[in-house]
């Protein structure tokens, strides 16, 4: 059994979802690790992390709208406002989604569906380098 | 240390949350692993998974119907239609639940509360065969 | 390859967050190990996980009224009602939240970014004591 860590660095121009699948892939793959367990923890409280369908972009730009209408700017209940209009509503978004995800690895893959893609969600309006941790248990 | 991989079949008949606790713990005890961490995870984009009480069937319910308006068919600002209107809807939802549960597994039992039961939630109207692939890692 | 179990026990007034972060680093800590997997589980249906910004408390009371208004009680929806008006709420917003959280762990830290902390949230309004299972596999 053994354990390798990483961190997924994503750069990010606004509000939008990131597909770094293939990134995650092809570390999976360098590791040698057949056999296990893939953790990964978003580094911070204004991104987060999802599994969505990787097919038809509209699904990604769907979700942006639809998570920008259910938690809107300048909101009167936010007190949190000196970091931005954006800010409070980047926290939340957050905690609706997930900080991280773990997917069992076996025969040297993802288990993951054939439409699921492993996508960053930026919530701020500005460009940010995030950070993703990544942990793999294993043989 | 050992691994085990299997996977759940689930078959649905329409929105709403079916539970397979009594599928996971049958498949725990057969694996003889008593101390572990057992991860389940959804190899869909319109079905999720969630832990929830098991004991008042109104609970289910009250979910599905709060899903259910909280993210409306037809919406003016989903462009991803193609599928049906149901689609779009079960992407939003299973987003805003969980495709990943991991939990611990001690003295040969899940940590689960007296009342917690594992769910699949189903998003679309349609009947479908799911999938939930199962990792355990322990002794 | 080693394996700890724990429970944390967190006394909660009210609804809100409950940051645990401290207790968490202190088993850990206690624990030797360097390198692995953190899982926290949640045994309630209507208490949830959540990873949070530490720095601003308004972040939290933003969070907590946003949930509020998200999730109301005494909506016409719902037929769980025995409990009081904020139980079904609870569940909903378990299930809008997080049951569990796994975070690696790297040289004998959480991976946790810097404003990051770890935040039962209590969605019932009377007192609980309420029980988060852990678990942590490594070396």
């Amino acid at each position: 059994m053994r354990q390798l860590h990483h961190t997924f660095e994503i750069s990010t121009r606004g509000q939008g979802l990131y597909d770094f699948t293939a990134e995650v892939a092809r570390w999976l793959a360098a590791s040698g690790l057949r056999d296990g367990l893939l953790t990964l923890f978003v580094r911070h409280t204004s991104a987060s992390l999802i599994v969505q369908e990787n097919a038809d972009p509209d699904v990604q730009g769907d979700l942006e709208r639809f998570l920008a209408r259910l938690v809107p700017e300048n909101d009167p209940i936010y007190r949190h406002t000196l970091e931005g209009p954006d800010d409070m509503p980047a926290h939340i978004r957050a905690v609706l989604t997930q900080t991280q995800l773990s997917i069992p690895v076996n025969a040297g893959r993802m288990v993951l569906g054939s439409w699921q893609g492993i996508y960053l969600c930026e919530h701020r309006r500005a460009s940010h380098r995030r950070e993703v941790a990544a942990h793999l248990i294993g043989a």
